[in-house]
């Protein structure tokens, strides 16, 4: 719930649902978050009519037209050139002027990530932001990142996502000692890549008071083995699709047994609030939105293929990131980090 | 169904619960496999009280002794040089020396790949071997590889899995023209790192006659967007165990939900049949046994954590393999292409 009344921009053009997704989705959010106003930024051609129909949505929205909108087939690169009158753009920038608290954008990753870095700028002592998400878990829920910002990570990379998601971790999912594992192909010390190796050295023998458990393997994310997951923005994406492509797989079995004989189905009709109840906690739209860390502001991505719920979580995570105070807190805890003389960047050399 | 007699090679001492998963394999695929042989390397002190408990397994065995063992923490290029009485050399050896068609290990993948490469030797215009395995999807079977013997690859490497996949699935599965996609982490030309992206442009340029999809995500090994998913082994191999992590926590749902209220256990009964086909499907164990493709003879890795049911299953992937004559196969294409010109080296250019 949110109580005081905050502003977020949204990026109404981003994603393969755009703009109707996002539209649908501020509806959905209504309910759980009275208090959000939002700056809407796309085209109004298109903007304009579906507002009409949803009168309780045109009352919290403040519509700023551009026909401009950033493709998933943009070169992040051109975007920063020139995409500077695009949605995504604008939504960014309201955030930057201080007009709003967060931006959500269900548009290109990459773009959004460029954009972002060079208007709200990286924290002090994170070289390079990294993307966030929290998935389910056997033991609750688990941080994992970098999930596609940064395809090639050196170890220094690493180091920085680890601080960043241990940090994630104790304020949003409020844990006293989050632990912290780094993803490689087994758990033995001279396995995986030459990045992997040295963040790991550099986690167990740095001054940081992070509890670091070492290497985790790709099935210890859904053991919860750990609470945060580490890995490169090219392995975290592709982990992260491949569960969701498992979870997917996995439910369409389940429908095809059920609806074989009628016994299953009897079955089934007496099961159901289970089966719904897994299908709740396993639905990739509830752990929709997922966080730029390391930025000074509040940037969510949402997956450019969800719908309205996942648009509607997305936005929920970005109001409740804002009124955790979030960024704030990151900030604090490398300014104390800083002050007792243990820096990120000292920890990990030059 | 083995019908001719073949004899395969078995590292017993390899793998979280050898030896004893290996006598307990053996016998499960005493059925399946009546046909097979099993030269087993291992401590006649551990294997011996295990083979006097099982008769029918002594019988198909012969026990070939060594006390040295490969360790999961002993790196590759140390057990090339003080690993030749390990129990993992002389089962491969066995291949190499012709007294096996194959030989099957659950131990140390790196220490597997560095031997066999160095003992059976990589075929004809292959640089570096890949570990293969199928998995479940959505329209059925999907290859994927590589999926751990090659932590960092270069476009070239990734070219040859294409077409080693492409012909692993027209043999083994026995699709007329498989689909070959490259994991990666979006769909898009630019996206990615340097070697997915000349790969995809070999691949769509390269005069092979390959029916190249271009990128699939993560999302896409469980629909089965494409026959043949190829990438390096470290997102390859993490991939994989996200996919049976993921399951399992699935299935571990699945089972809180239901033992929830009476009705849901009521739910349960009637749909075991149901849910039992579900598991069967999605049983990791079922999966269990990859090959390692572009090596002068057949070599499969069992997971490491597997129990009896999927060490028979890799034993039961081994002489499937040999059945098919797989290997012969793979040998003629690599040499028919050679003959018309096209060869993978001359593809990717040097």
């Amino acid at each position: 719930m949110t109580t005081q009344r905050l502003v977020l921009s949204l990026d109404a053009m981003g994603g393969d649902r755009a703009p109707a997704v996002v539209v649908a989705g501020i509806q959905l959010a209504l309910m759980d978050h009275p208090g959000v106003h939002y700056l809407l930024y796309g085209d109004e051609l298109q903007l304009g009519p579906l507002l009409e129909e949803v009168p309780a949505v045109a009352a919290v929205c403040t519509l700023r037209h551009t026909t401009e909108r950033v493709s998933n087939e943009d070169k992040p690169s051109h975007t920063l050139r020139q995409g500077r009158k695009t949605s995504m753009w604008l939504a960014i920038q309201a955030v930057k002027d201080g007009e709003a608290s967060g931006v959500v954008s269900a548009g290109n990753t990459g773009a959004l990530m460029a954009m972002a870095k060079l208007m709200l700028r990286t924290l002090p002592g994170i070289s390079r932001p990294a993307i966030a998400t929290i998935l389910p878990s056997r033991h609750g829920k688990v941080v994992m990142l970098d999930l596609g910002a940064n395809s090639d990570c050196n170890a220094q990379n690493l180091v920085e996502f680890a601080i960043m998601g241990e940090a994630f971790a104790r304020t949003v999912l409020g844990l006293a000692t989050p632990s912290v594992g780094l993803l490689n192909i087994g758990a033995e010390d001279m396995k995986g890549n030459e990045a992997v190796r040295t963040a790991s050295t550099l986690l167990k023998t740095s001054p940081l008071l992070i509890k670091f458990h070492g290497f985790v393997e790709g099935d210890d994310i859904g053991a919860g083995t750990v609470d945060v997951v580490v890995t490169d923005g090219f392995t975290g994406n592709i982990a992260l699709k491949t569960a969701e492509g498992t979870a997917q797989l996995y439910a369409s079995f389940l429908r095809e047994a059920f609806g074989g004989s009628l016994l299953a189905r009897l079955g089934y009709l007496l099961a159901r609030p289970a089966l719904t109840r897994v299908r709740n906690r396993t639905d990739p739209r509830r752990y929709n939105g997922a966080m730029l860390l390391g930025l000074n502001g509040v940037c969510v991505k949402s997956h450019g293929g969800t719908d309205k719920v996942g648009f509607a979580n997305a936005i929920g995570v970005a109001a409740s990131l804002v009124t955790h105070g979030f960024n704030d807190r990151i900030k604090q805890e490398f300014s104390e980090l800083q002050t007792v003389g243990i820096s990120p960047m000292v920890v990990v050399g030059s």
